[in-house]
């Protein structure tokens, strides 16, 4: 029985770091209304599995029925703060953290939750921000530059180390029954796909992103071979699958998921989905040359094009990678939100970030007589240096903490215009730059990127941007609308030039970037190694 | 009626930045039998005069009579508190601030003292760090370099706008009436023993270190005029004064003097002098290569040698400027306990130095990953740029307070290291290396400096060591003792090898230092100027 187009739902569905949230959507115009956050009962695994079992430095594992858990909750929540009779709900999409890696059973049961692999690290799932294969990574990039693969400059030079092969190296070398019993290395955006229609499609944006997948392959086996003779077989094993588009249905809810979500069974699931790709869909910006930002505790930024350049330190370049028919850019800053927390943290708790934004936003540009660079959490934009480390200069005995708090936030804007920049050297113009995320609220930030970037800044319309680019996504997957191009234009929603730049602040912000720019290549690019050498002096003394 | 020699004292009178100190010291053994403090009531006048009179930005000034206040409170009080009979002191001795420079009229009547001249700031006394006279300074530099003064490079090359030159410019330039009106020109050093003997002695170490007094001569008339033509007679007719031997006496109380202080008129009083200097006397410490530095909110390093020789950056080099007969050399660190006391106080109330040192002192060198620049307050050792400022590298969003802390205190010592070497690479070796001043306190930073300075430290035994060298050099004066230095080896004080350095801790040390370096040079001499380029910003975003 059809449903009424006026009345017509979606679920969109949000799986975050530490917790999911479940929006529903109307489909004929994307209004927003009810949603739920199911926080993860195990939130982040760091320093120890459930039972005790200690984890060493840079792991994070999570538990992949939590995830379940807000398909349980969220999803009913979320119905009934909406008011809406599931029956009016005619498709689910969801979006995850990603490369987030799943080991399961050839039918999908994750490793951790058999009882003989439930006390072994590798058996869990590794989270996008588990660091521990960074010396497969360097490996792989090694042995890539080597080799000339030609894939290697889809992704700015360099295979990070949260992605699909560097943990899947890691799985090998550190725990090989563990990578035996595998039968499939999956992303936790597709394993939650599989949950809800029992069918494994693998999405083109992780494949492309994380996977490594390019112009329809993956790394060779000789390639693979010559990193580890055992690790030969790990694309046509573990990971070959055929691949879903974006906004195509992956397949139809089965009964158990329908019990789970208090949804109706064969409904159209969308196919697995990425959180920052998905804010694009919820900004109505998937043209070429609108930069979508997803600002928070880091920075992801999206855009699309018609043409394929090689963007210098861009995180990956991905046909169909955030919307069929366009080539995807992916770039990205590691820590932003995360640097201003860190820096208020550290502070007394007399300082707040309310406090020190009307302090800082009472100063002219330039006035606090600083510059920082952004590396505090690494740099995975332009230099794709995760030993990078933060710097500030021109600190005196005046120096208040409002004046760090805006050099910190400056230097992040400082960060993006060098993307911006990047990407347009490169032959991908930036024409349009829409701000997404938890930074939005903050108008002195927002007015601080308008000035540097001197562009204005448009901004999204919704606050929870990626559960209603995932409701988009299901909206064209339950066939709504013709793709999700269509669908984005009727559902999403954005304010254009929410900020203008300030031409006398961006003449400042000019002559402060250009020494951003030379501290930026002085310590970034090796003219001065200084960020590395502290690191591994560290970790001598360490240890 | 002479004393007996075994209850001899004699009183010494440190003049500081807020408040003098006078402590009673028995002559033949250096016992500090008594002291006391008293504060400026005028403090330092930083953003107007008494009267409400607006200051400029950088300005610094005093009022004399707050030093007289000194003489008739503290002395007395000192005498008080040691249970002295004033009939068994023998001899006073002070040490001031410098460069502090008083105008005055024939007599020794400071300017402000009259009605007329009480709402012009250019009649006030200008404190050490009175820094408005910096374009002053940078012509007085450049012009000597055009024209190669010989006496440049007796001071590192560069001559501070704190001195007498650049103070006395922009008294005349900025205040001409002022500046006729100004009879003589006079170190606050001597100026109170102007007060203390009727008697006006220039001594000989401001004459040297402030007044550009060498070889017996001071900057030509010809230069003067170079730099303005009515400077020209600046010299004849307001420096030019009979030059007193450290450890002479400038001559006796006077009857006034003695019913200010309670002391019996005619007693000898010592030749004006600086409270670094004396701290060599008070420490033992005036034989060639034995390095004092006195540590508090700034340092100054002192030494003597019987060579000269020209080292880059040091502030000066004096002929019996520390003690008759030696090589005086002075360099100093501009911002030291000021750098830990500004971070300590933007950090909020749970926060304090004992916390962090505690923290900090669990670490081992190296494990935190940063580095710092000292220059907070600016650099006037080997580099001599107060347009320098601070630098932190190798922050994360794992660095925490006592992280930064510890880096902020290593980059001290790092400066201090540059000193010794730069004194031993420019034929001035640095044998000894004796700590006083209020850092001693911090036996965590003093044994970080005895690592990084991979040297045992020899501990001043005083916690008043100006008092305590101004006593010594009374009792000199006073014809106790044949010298100084023999006065110094009986009443001083010093604990040898007070901490030892730990040899893989310098080692580590050694690594951090060759990083310090790099930056040191990359951002102090030339290659990026941006710490200039972030003032001028700063400067014309704050105008």
């Amino acid at each position: 029985m059809p449903v009424d187009p006026t009345v017509a739902c979606v679920v969109g569905v949000d799986y975050g770091t530490l917790s999911g949230r479940a929006v529903v959507v109307r489909v004929a115009d994307g209004a927003e209304l009810g949603s739920a956050v199911h926080d993860y009962s195990h939130a982040v695994l760091a320093e120890s599995l459930p039972d005790g079992t200690p984890l060493a430095h840079d792991w994070a594992l999570q538990v992949p029925s939590d995830y379940v858990d807000v398909l349980k909750t969220a999803v009913p929540a979320a119905l009934a703060a909406a008011g809406v009779d599931p029956a009016h709900v005619i498709g689910i999409g969801t979006d995850f953290t990603a490369c987030t890696m799943v080991p399961t059973l050839a039918d999908g049961t994750p490793l951790n939750e058999l009882p003989e692999w439930s006390n072994r690290p590798h058996a869990y799932v590794k989270l996008w921000k588990h660091h521990a294969a960074q010396p497969q990574a360097d490996r792989i990039n090694e042995l890539a530059a080597k080799r000339g693969e030609p894939w290697l400059a889809r992704y700015g030079g360099l295979i990070s180390s949260e992605w699909e092969f560097a943990k899947g190296l890691q799985l090998l070398e550190e725990d090989p029954e563990a990578y035996a019993a595998t039968a499939r290395w999956v992303e936790a955006a597709d394993w939650i796909i599989w949950q809800l229609t029992g069918t494994y499609v693998r999405n083109a944006c992780t494949a492309g992103y994380k996977g490594i997948l390019q112009d329809g392959a993956y790394p060779s086996r000789e390639f693979l071979a010559a990193l580890n003779p055992a690790f030969v077989n790990f694309v046509a094993d573990k990971l070959e699958q055929p691949i879903g588009r974006l906004g195509d249905a992956a397949g139809t809810l089965t009964a158990e998921a329908a019990r789970w979500t208090g949804l109706t069974e064969g409904i159209a699931v969308a196919v697995g989905n990425v959180d920052a790709h998905v804010t694009s869909a919820a900004a109505a910006a998937l043209d070429p040359g609108q930069m979508v930002a997803i600002m928070g505790t880091s920075t992801c930024h999206v855009m699309n094009s018609d043409e394929l350049h090689e963007v210098p330190g861009m995180c990956g370049v991905v046909d169909g990678g955030i919307v069929a028919g366009l080539w995807g850019y992916e770039a990205g800053q590691s820590g932003v939100g995360d640097i201003f927390g860190h820096y208020v943290d550290n502070l007394g708790a007399e300082w707040t970030h309310e406090r020190l934004t009307e302090l800082a936003a009472g100063q002219r540009p330039g006035e606090h007589g600083l510059i920082a660079l952004d590396w505090h959490n690494g740099n995975r934009s332009v230099l794709v240096d995760h030993e990078l480390s933060g710097l500030l200069v021109g600190e005196t005995l005046a120096t208040k903490p409002e004046d760090i708090y805006r050099a910190l936030i400056e230097a992040t804007a400082f960060g993006t215009r060098k993307i911006v920049e990047t990407f347009t050297a490169a032959g991908v113009p930036v024409r349009e730059f829409i701000a997404a995320g938890g930074l939005l609220k903050n108008s002195l930030l927002m007015q601080i990127y308008a000035d540097v970037l001197n562009m204005p800044l448009s901004a999204i319309g919704s606050d929870q941007g990626p559960a209603l680019g995932s409701a988009i996504h299901a909206a064209a997957a339950a066939g709504a609308y013709p793709d999700v191009r269509t669908a984005a234009a009727a559902m999403g929603s954005v304010t254009p030039n929410a900020y203008l730049p300030d031409p006398e602040a961006a003449a400042i912000y000019d002559e402060l970037y250009a020494e951003y720019s030379t501290l930026h290549d002085y310590f970034g690019r090796g003219a001065n190694k200084v960020m590395r050498r502290l690191r591994a002096i560290q970790r001598k003394a360490s240890a």
